[in-house]
């Protein structure tokens, strides 16, 4: 066996490093005895020369070990996730995971939380009062046995060499690496115990990956480590060149989440949901696809269901019937368009940066988060405004923070004269 | 000021680092405010982006500047220093340093251990029973005062930014970098305030260069970094494709290098030396080149000043006369051509290496050093060798190593029919 220094040599050469070579670097790594400094000058090699499929899914599979593997084999439903590689005002987990829930599948729904500029699940959840993200895998397990679905953090026994490796990664420069970022994904999803995953892949000024073609290499090769593991995976590449929906911000996204489950969610959000969920039924193997989700929402099952969630983990469930119970800020100030036209460009990253500027995303890890504050859009590309009309507004009980983001955000939105198409939001679903 | 993630990225990204940046980076990782893995993944981008001359510059004097310079202004005599960047057999230094010095230069050289498969003057000088390379700077200056010639090691107040570098780059695979060896080499060689600087850059499979370009290039930047600070620099350009000298190993090139003071050196180890030392005259403004410095070898003078420097520096001087009171493993073996032709290649960094299995280089930094362990060479590239020659002894007290050793050497020479050219051993003066 190589030592740690040839190894990094080795990769640094553009060499294939072997599966043996991998699984030593993960498990030595994740005990501790493979220091962080040798490891990031890795990972960095990593970033420069790639990693081939092989060595990607050996990756994946060394930290998928790395921790508790999840057997859910007592299930008799299909077992089904959903992952997105992120946006701003990305809520479709919330809507999805008891929409989908509803027609039988078992979601059992593993999220992280805010990642730089764009939202996470766990922390829209705990905008709800009571709300516990944190089960332990045995409450967990239960959970998915009784109602079929539940939404949580990934706990620390699952994929620590995940937890490790993304925390030094995020300090070290090295997260945007395609093999890098697959094996994060799937080493955790792996874990799940699927039959099927499907994933949102997004591209575009507000997602992480702002090259379509980047998108569509991550989406393939997920696609591919997920066969090599018995689990189908479809993936949708969704365009995040405009925030998803009408509302950016914790609590305000779930508010907009309830009332997607009530049959009043905004298309764009609407059809990302549809979208995704037929994907799940169809790896599921149920048939209805979009109609049977529209007649779920509409019957008032999937509602029920996400009732059901909030119940099981402690959460306040008038929130569904009471939106005064979440935590929205009062106070606002609108943006206003300075002349009529078209709107070209919607600046969706400078977005998710000022949610975090009102604090209602983390700029270092162990931030508390603030889930009143958020924007309501208006306008998105291809949209035509008057002048003078709202393009945004600013939701912060803080009336300096609110000032400083309005100016940011003052040319946040790109209006011209001529017209503009507006962006195709489902733009190739694969495989 | 940009943080460190932001620097990395921003090399990550083949982005040019402010000389802000750059002073920022060392600064902080001098005093631990930067951690090492953060360091160690700008070190690996900075391998794969590289850093233009400006960038090097500023690394270069950031690291000078992160420890004490030498203020040597109350010495007369040009101060000229000459710095290799390693070998297998490269004794140079043992016999450049006393034998300039008898010239009337003054040569503070402050050297470094032995490195990966390459040899250390420092450890070459303390195979000399009692001599002491760890001066204080007080005492460092007041030697060169007197006898105008110092053989020290770095001390922890000259350049520790790069000590730290040093240590980290070697753990992470990140030496061979041409920006960081020039500002490696130099930020040190300038805290000496010197007035000239002769380097030795050796390229073949014996230097850490195996590429003639490269190490020109390696050259040409230091050139540059030394014109920058007014510090006229010469570099001649070596092929270490073969050991230099007949010796390797500690005590035995102590031998080798006062037989060369005695005027009986073997023809390669003259010719670089002097070619070496008519540089830093030529530099210095002395006239007499090369048949000055055989003047002074010949008439002893050369010889007498090392004497001085042991004396100076708490060694026994009676080594010049008895070699027997220097540690000389007694026993050897030797390796013998299995057929007649000529020598087409010799595996010199095998040799270098095989020297660390005896124990006379370090695995690990801390290792304790075999001083009397080494070879004696009796062939090089372009030798004709008749069937049954010895090509190589192996000098050992313990058997075993010595076996392993001799089994490892048994096809380090290559040896065809057909005639074969000699290397050229000075290849280029720059310049």
């Amino acid at each position: 066996m190589s030592n740690i220094v040839d190894i990094i040599r080795k990769k640094r050469e553009g060499d294939r490093l072997s599966p043996a070579e991998i699984e030593y670097f993960v498990s030595s790594y994740t005990t501790g005895a493979i220091p962080d400094y040798q490891c990031s000058a890795l990972l960095m090699a990593i970033y420069f020369q790639g990693m081939d499929f092989e060595e990607t899914t050996a990756l994946t599979q060394a930290m998928m070990h790395s921790g508790k593997v999840l057997t859910l084999s007592r299930i008799k439903q299909p077992i089904i996730d959903k992952h997105s590689t992120g946006g701003v005002g990305d809520k479709v987990s919330l809507i999805l995971a008891p929409l989908v829930a509803s027609c039988g599948v078992c979601v059992p729904m593993m999220s992280g939380r805010g990642l730089g500029h764009t939202g996470g699940t766990l922390d829209k959840c705990e905008s709800i009062p009571g709300f516990n993200t944190q089960l332990t895998v045995r409450q967990f397990k239960k959970q998915l046995s009784t109602i079929g679905v539940a939404m949580v953090g990934q706990t620390s026994e699952i994929a620590p060499a995940d937890k490790k490796l993304y925390a030094l990664r995020d300090v070290t420069a090295t997260v945007d690496s395609i093999p890098l970022i697959a094996a994060s994904i799937m080493s955790k999803k792996l874990t799940e115990g699927l039959d099927g995953l499907v994933l949102d892949i997004t591209f575009g000024n507000g997602a992480f990956m702002k090259d379509y073609r980047k998108a569509k290499t991550l989406a393939r090769t997920m696609i591919r480590i997920g066969k090599r593991s018995g689990v189908k995976v479809t993936a949708i590449l969704t365009d995040m060149n405009n925030p998803l929906g009408e509302y950016v911000g914790n609590a305000l996204e779930v508010i907009e989440a309830i009332e997607a489950l009530k049959a009043r969610g905004p298309d764009d959000l609407m059809k990302t949901t549809y979208a995704l969920g037929a994907a799940m039924l169809r790896i599921a193997k149920i048939k209805g696809g979009k109609k049977m989700l529209e007649q779920k929402i509409h019957s008032g099952e999937a509602l029920a269901k996400f009732k059901q969630i909030i119940r099981h983990q402690g959460g306040d469930i008038r929130v569904i019937d009471d939106y005064a119970r979440l935590p929205v800020a009062e106070k606002k100030i609108s943006i206003r368009a300075k002349k009529s036209g078209y709107v070209h460009a919607v600046n969706t990253f400078q977005i998710g940066m000022q949610l975090i500027a009102l604090g209602g995303g983390r700029r270092q890890k162990n931030d508390t988060i603030d889930p009143s504050c958020g924007f309501k859009i208006y306008k998105k590309i291809g949209d035509c405004v008057a002048g003078g009309e709202r393009l945004i507004d600013i939701y912060s009980a803080q009336p300096r923070a609110r000032n400083t983001v309005a100016k940011t955000l003052q040319n946040a939105f790109t209006v011209r004269k001529h017209r503009c198409n507006p962006k195709i939001l489902l733009r190739e679903t694969l495989p």
